[in-house]
């Protein structure tokens, strides 16, 4: 299907991004998590800024309702930030909601109704137990046609995995490749929820278990992290457990300004270039399990809008949730070709001083993946390149052009946003 | 606060909406009602309407993920009815999730990216046994706050009926009679789950056990509706049955296009002149019990985008979760002073052929009121009476102008939409 060439009424810039740690915080609730997100992001806005000049707060959350019994979850984080009695909505596309938040955001504008917007995500998984977590994610497949065979999620992307290797001669170390990538990005964000390399996370574990007195019998030196599953267990062939994002707790918020006013938040806005989004079939009613149609419709548009293409973007953070997740995207975007993404990290083109660094953040692999939060966590990597203040993993080449790609599910929603830095 | 004036960059009309049946159909999921209501909907448009042209699908439900485990339920009923792989949302806002879905779909074509949108609503709420739908409902309150200390939603609103008696002494007897109101008007509605009057249901049910040869034993004509707890059980003083909205399962549709491509559709576009939303603290937050803030500045702006008042409205669909619910949505949108709400029914001046007609499609007292669907039931209504098609129960006048009221929970959320018949 032909993308139809769309074009804003009115420009959106981004002018403020920040997320709270991302981690466990039993002690807390999702509004606890919305608020530390909501102070960093407000602290990013260069100027000063009042926060009751926000006119409307757009909130993405999977499912508060399963995770913590709570819906109606929008006006309750506007409570929280104190912008009662601000129009507050809450969308869900599964783990694509935040991205989609952005995306309701920007059509708020766009529309003319409003000037100053507030995007966020929130998700606070832990509360319930890990296999429970497992089901409540389930929720985002087909119910009727998908679960009751027994599909979770490792299993969906497993079979995604399989078919892929099946068709380009992927091995499963290949895609541990991209792990390996995301884990040494993540070891530079203090807010990541893994903030270590996998060689450290492992030599930490084993010392640790020393330490306590009960070393892990069979650890040593020799263990091989990429094939022995003591190390690394099973999860769903061929994925290991490192090639899985974890159950995360976090929150995420972004300002949008309209284009004109932008200057008065800071001297450097980026200007949200591009956005596009489509829909899927669930997975098991697609024809090719290689490559997720939405995400190709929804760049085509973002790229269309923005008037680029794939050779155009500096930086991006994609939907890892899975690593085979991560070459899909790399490839359903255009960096490279079908088949060719499975060992862009191994060659160093998607690594921090690629050619093409992907999920310079750690991804929401090492970041973590408080599932509806991750589409604005994207954004907040994105706001800090694009800027030349992301610390220590600052990418070179003072970049103007990224890219944030976030998938709901399978791939039933993908949604796909364009930043560029003005000169 | 002062609403500010606000006007979109480009005007919405609505060509067509439609609705499932509403009731309890255990046989059906909640991507069945919304096929139906889609196709009623499809039938709606006047002239050849290729659905294919749809671009943007906004689908507002309360918890399919509680009610039925199925979350991400957007890009479902998108392809159930056709339509991946276009972009596909969920909004949430409680029981005004579909008004705001309404309004998503408005800020979408005026934002210039859509020409052409789908807005719907779904709810499946029977699947669950009665005392896990009142659980389910509470998810919307405050869980940190509210729902701990036993509050369920005929509570929180027994408490709003209370203090509004003991502020303007009103009597449980004239709550009834918006109820009584209700349900003549539902009478004539095919698509509503009570399509009887109260009278006729009495006599029914009496009828019913007579011929089961289980004669409820007290039942007599002399049996008292408004008094009697065996006709009309106590809920939460000063709530009986008959106050309270039923549970139910339901889908409703509405197709939205930009004015100037209306006529395509049909000769009698309706145009909608005027938008507004506002959130609110959670009930026990709140300075006053007797009226609803964001229901007061939801009107506010939708009555200045407009650029008409409260007095120039013709009919209005309002938010009668409970009896209460109507008569304090009568006085915060500005049909009625503070205190003078409460017995209009009775007054037959919001009957149908009244000066003010409410609900004249039974409400969601009569009609039923599957929450996330409850919104866009409402727009449906609107769109047969301001087009002179509502049947037996289309009200006089050649009414030009109507208002549709959508409360989320106990009034976190409110949202209020204004329709125009052009000549």
């Amino acid at each position: 299907m032909p993308v139809k060439n769309k074009k804003l009424a009115r420009g959106v810039s981004l002018v403020g991004a920040g997320m709270s740690k991302f981690g466990s915080f039993p002690e807390k609730s999702s509004r606890d998590l919305f608020v530390e997100a909501f102070q960093v992001m407000s602290n990013s806005v260069d100027k000063e800024f009042d926060p009751q000049r926000i006119e409307y707060v757009c909130i993405g959350n999977f499912s508060s309702d399963l995770f913590e019994g709570q819906s109606h979850t929008a006006p309750i984080m506007a409570d929280a930030v104190g912008l009662v009695p601000k129009a507050a909505v809450r969308v869900e596309d599964a783990c694509a909601s935040s991205g989609v938040a952005l995306r309701q955001g920007i059509l708020g504008i766009a529309s003319g109704l409003y000037d100053i917007v507030l995007v966020g995500g929130i998700e606070m998984m832990t509360k319930l137990p890990t296999s429970e977590v497992t089901d409540t994610l389930a929720a985002a497949g087909d119910v009727l046609y998908e679960i009751p065979v027994g599909f979770t999620f490792p299993g969906f992307y497993a079979a995604m995995a399989s078919a892929y290797m099946d068709r380009y001669g992927a091995a499963p170390e290949d895609l541990m490749q991209v792990a390996l990538k995301n884990h040494n990005n993540g070891a530079l964000n203090e807010k990541a929820q893994f903030g270590v390399t996998i060689p450290d996370w492992m030599e930490k574990r084993k010392q640790s278990a020393e330490k306590k007195g009960k070393p892990i019998p069979e650890w040593n030196d020799e263990m091989d992290f990429l094939h022995d599953d003591r190390a690394n267990p099973m999860i769903a062939w061929p994925l290991r457990l490192f090639d899985c994002s974890p159950i995360t707790d976090g929150a995420a918020a972004a300002l949008l300004v309209a284009d004109d006013i932008a200057k008065e938040f800071t001297d450097q806005p980026l200007k949200i270039i591009g956005s596009g989004q489509a829909s899927d079939y669930p997975l098991h009613d697609r024809s090719d399990l290689t490559s997720i149609g939405a995400a190709k419709l929804a760049a085509q548009e973002a790229y269309q809008m923005a008037g680029v293409t794939a050779k155009d973007i500096q930086l991006a953070e994609v939907h890892d949730c899975f690593t085979i997740a991560e070459v899909i995207a790399s490839e359903d975007l255009g960096f490279f070709e079908p088949g060719k993404g499975f060992n862009q990290a191994e060659k160093g083109i998607t690594t921090r001083d690629g050619a093409l660094p992907i999920n310079t953040s750690g991804g929401l692999k090492a970041k973590g993946h408080p599932v509806g939060a991750s589409g604005i966590g994207q954004v907040v990597e994105i706001f800090k390149q694009l800027r030349g203040r992301a610390g220590e993993r600052q990418i070179k080449g003072d970049p103007k052009l990224g890219l944030a790609h976030n998938v709901g599910a399978t791939g039933q929603t993908c949604v796909v946003h364009i930043f560029q830095r003005e000169e």
